[in-house]
């Protein structure tokens, strides 16, 4: 992550600058508050505003007026009930702001969740700056056997050096043709078709806005094994960020939603099989085979 | 608007306490926040929590680094030029939460409004307060003879106060009779069944958070004279709020959109045909002679 | 379900008639389109139109031309696995649309439900019918005293007679009153105002379109048994829509959404232990007394 | 656009086939169902379900049994009423799916769109065709002198030449590198990893389904002349598409939406002093210079 010394001066600016409020204010938050979290090669996240706290969402669920003198006890205990029954709305009533710089093929990932709201920097507008994705030489896999869409065994060092230098040397002439088109003493070429020569490993950014019930669901599907990498990345440290903001919350999401299994009724009739000393097979069990092996794997996994 | 002690107690101290932060903070808003505004015989408004400012909008436009160094004049002038030629993500950075007590037939217009986060005062969970809205006197109007959805003169005195004895009355009846259903020592009714019995004025209350753009859009709708009356009051309370929240978005909403008016293809074609020197009429002028009708409404008006 | 001589005219004469399309077609559904199905005492909700099959959720999870040439057996192992695993995009593919009567308390409820198009029958532009909920005696039930919100024992028949009663009288008198007050020869009231004086367990109507993912979640949450009961029958007439529109999804979702439990990651644990001939008690278990209360009832259950 | 003769013997099938339906039916949208419409150099765009007709935002309007035996002046006219009062909700009732292939930076641009179904052609789970977007060299524009985002005076033909030179040399090496990274015989990278070498002008496709209202709006915004002319393109299509479907509404959309303006409170002002015969001035105007000539503009123009 490559700030300009500029950029450094504003954000320490802007950390410097306080003002009192009367709204309700998280200390952890603020601590990191405009700071950039470096992710990937170039990428980061950083928090640039947020609205509510654990309290907000107490205060919802009990529609009363203030923030009540309820123990800590009590509100941890509301939180983990809402969040153990998907009563969702009262999550909705924190707000958070992240500003993020990340590859292209990442954004177009990201962008498909719709209840955010985004400004992104607008490459038809101005220039994009030279900052592409090359994957870090641990990361780069082959594709994996057993599953469609997901990655295998690391690449040797031989392969993965061959694919680097592939990567690299793409990217660089596709910038070096980009400026070569736009420039205003040669081609001038429009901006908004110049940037269709640029590879998806490209660096964009954007200012993104999104509630904590929206957050926590992006998050549930995002931070989890099955997510590519290059966005995981992203947002286990937005993870981190919603830790520091509503940790009562969050760690109730991390019980509840990521550390949880949702079981068919044709699983729990197995697993109550089971528990009562029976013995059951996959053919016996009235699952699919597939099934099957997906309730194994939980049950016999150690995490 | 009728506050117990209690409540009074609990938003003196909440307006009491502070704390340091670093985001963007308002101070026009802060000094009323928590602040009931009284709306209807027994409704309020009061803003409870808020995100961002002016400089947020202008910050998601430019997508730039803090909020940088351009004079006011520029950040006026680029919230209405984004303001005027409808370009709305910006908008979306600020965000607002309101806390509403109002009658639950406005309630029922209000829900409609879809990209808002909504907790409501739950009737399964706890009892209603005996609070039901009448409107007062001069509020009391005839049904409108031109439009079918409006309201027409006020009513004599007379049949007002028959209007008002008789929605008194059955809210009143129909309150007791709540209270009948739901004694435990009585009918024991379960409450989620109780309340089916209360009338369409009854108050609840809810917390509402919204983004700027979409309460502008609301605002756009709601505070304006085709809206019924009991929500237009909500309505022009809130955009008192929203003019000290950001003062320079609130300017540019009032001049472009709540000011302005959409003139057709073949509105247009009649205004340039006008501003030439020829004579049109309704006949000659190529649209219908309700949009005619329309039309010399708009240009005629002083307002 | 009270149609008029002209609505059952109507209705047949749209079942009449027949055109050709080239679009996918669900017999089983066309067979009920536009059939009002009985909902509670003066309710119903009826098909109106429909667009897409199963087929077009397979279609979608493939991004492939036409509608393939995969045996239904591939569909149906697709459709199980896209809803095992919450892949939920190809599920907004298909789109159902229901016109619906039910009262006014339970359209507030429903209305909750954001993501849907609606339009509902105007009080401020036309008058609402004489039609008002009673319940049957059987679903009278007293407050539960375990569960907050939720029904117990039903009324005793004195108990029962006493409220039908109550609802009854004040639901005539009330809807009397509103005439009184609408009458153009005497009070004149505008529509907007005079209905404020009706109850909530008025009927309305409206039409309401969904696309098949979020109609599925809207179905989890109101045909659950902690659904209110004059919604969770709304909720089920539906389902059976379902059911005839695409029956394979409708399997998936009664296999891996209806009949499912989520477990979380100190259940598993518990379960684990259990698995593998522990002993485990309240105390030892690790998770919370009434998390543990929670699981024991899924465990044990012979649903 | 090319379509392989497996393709075109699918799309054909799909064409032959034919059911009886009791839903509302557009014979003239029936005519082009499932047939590419070409656009750009390989992309197109094709209708491949649709729900609902003119009808059936009538019927929305008019939350009446069935389609009623109103005359179809009638329902022009109430179409039209609605656009010009921005009642949008009917338009709501209307629902159509399409298949589009499109380059990925105009995908981009569209998928900000965000009420609207999708289901994208994964290049983690396949391999992506070697299919790119070249401009057609009238539409190599330099960049705009007075509008930071849009498109000057075309390229002279060698400059032309020069720049489509370069974005085909680039799109090939790039897609023969990814070809190599992927070789499961060489390097056997993960085809999440190899895709991020393409170019933004390569061509994915998607299933993009969204309600009439919605639809209306992104046309409005992208059938517009500030749009980038590769995602204009797409907009027109669609708009023809729109044409056959609900011809009234399409109309409507035509002279109320895309041919209107939109005039401020203060452009009001100066419209009605002129109309006086008053001379008004850019200084006397009372309005800012840049929205005076925006003004003049409109009221000039010969569109």
């Amino acid at each position: 992550m490559d700030l300009t010394p500029e950029q450094h001066a504003e954000i320490e600016a802007l950390r410097q600058s306080r003002a009192e409020t009367r709204r309700p204010t998280v200390a952890a938050l603020e601590e990191i508050l405009f700071q950039p979290i470096p992710v990937l090669d170039h990428g980061f996240v950083r928090v640039v505003d947020y609205m509510g706290d654990d309290g907000a969402i107490v205060q919802a669920a009990r529609v009363s007026y203030g923030r009540g003198t309820k123990r800590v006890q009590d509100d941890a205990g509301l939180i983990r009930y809402l969040m153990r029954h998907r009563h969702t709305t009262p999550f909705e009533m924190c707000e958070i702001k992240y500003h993020v710089k990340l590859p292209i093929f990442v954004a177009r990932q990201w962008i498909r969740h719709r209840t955010a709201s985004v400004n992104e920097y607008s490459a038809r507008y101005s220039v994009l700056d030279r900052e592409y994705y090359l994957p870090a030489p641990e990361h780069l896999a082959a594709q994996a056997r057993d599953n469609r869409q997901g990655r295998g065994e690391v690449l040797t060092s031989e392969a993965a050096a061959d694919v680097l230098a592939l990567l690299r040397a793409d990217a660089e002439r596709c910038y070096a043709h980009y400026e070569e088109m736009l420039d205003p003493e040669g081609l001038g070429l429009a901006r908004e078709l110049a940037r269709i020569n640029l590879t998806l490993n490209t660096y964009t950014q954007w200012y993104w806005k999104i509630d904590l019930h929206n957050l926590l669901h992006f998050l549930s599907l995002r931070a989890d094994p099955h997510a590519q990498h290059e966005i995981r990345v992203y947002a286990e440290a937005m993870l981190e960020t919603v830790r520091r903001w509503v940790p009562l919350a969050a760690q109730a999401f991390l019980d509840y939603r990521l550390g949880a299994v949702t079981v068919s009724a044709g699983g729990l009739s197995v697993i109550r099989r089971l528990l009562k000393g029976e013995t059951v097979t996959a053919e016996t069990s009235g699952i699919s085979p597939r099934e099957w092996r997906e309730l194994m794997a939980v049950l016999e996994s150690e995490r």
